[in-house]
């Protein structure tokens, strides 16, 4: 992963930097952490999670800053549960750039899902790399 | 999402789970959680994080074995950092059949991410929902 410094230059510091300033309804927050919508949601109720202090990635939060984000996925999951009642959900982060990462203020993404909202939703977060998402081709047991 | 139950007839249970039974190397574990590869990987070292305990998905598990799963994410980050010089992370869990899990015991997906690995990365776990990942269209503010 190329370092905090390198990717710092991509202009985020927490005076410009849109999740320290998200200027939208705040879903649920905690101590370290605030949850509010994707403003280019996939599905209806995408939502975020974000530590409140500014940091590159999840990796560069404190152990407790990193627990109380993913905590806060479930109080968000709850809302999102009552407000849209999806049939599944994803919940990822992308790090670094070579990951897909393009804002550079760690968050989590919480999609909810919808049943047959895509095709063949199978793989889910293995689609990062589409086409060997599907299962194709025989185990490996990994390396 | 389907109720537990309902999804609990996908065969599942401690005796016949791959996850329960996971029979390969164990790259990193705590009190509540293994990480092992993959089968089936996307990506060279793509792992998973796995609760010990048998639950259907991460929402299911209290809130102890929760952040015990994700909290092994750092010591495996750093394992497969080591062992394969990533240049990124995707972290992520699908939860129900319509986000495209398709094992029920929980696991969370560590994907190791090379530059180049696809053509155009941008996006990462958005990609559950493809043809609305790339960003297209006006930023709708959530909903």
């Amino acid at each position: 992963m190329p370092s905090p410094t390198a990717e710092s230059k991509r202009g985020a510091n927490s005076a410009d930097c849109i999740f320290c300033n998200p200027g939208r309804e705040i879903l649920a927050e905690n101590e370290h952490a605030l949850a509010f919508f994707d403003s280019y949601p996939v599905s209806q109720g995408h939502a975020l999670v974000v530590p409140r202090r500014h940091a590159l990635t999840i990796f560069e939060l404190a152990a407790e800053e990193y627990a109380a984000c993913f905590r806060l996925v479930f109080p968000l999951r709850e809302l999102l549960l009552a407000r849209f009642a999806p049939d599944g959900f994803n919940v990822g982060a992308n790090c670094g750039a070579a990951a897909g990462q393009s804002v550079w203020h760690a968050h989590i993404h919480v999609i909810p899902r919808y049943t047959g909202d895509v095709p063949d939703p199978r793989g889910g977060v293995r689609g990062v790399i589409p086409y060997r998402s599907s299962y194709q081709g025989t185990p490996t047991m990994g390396t």
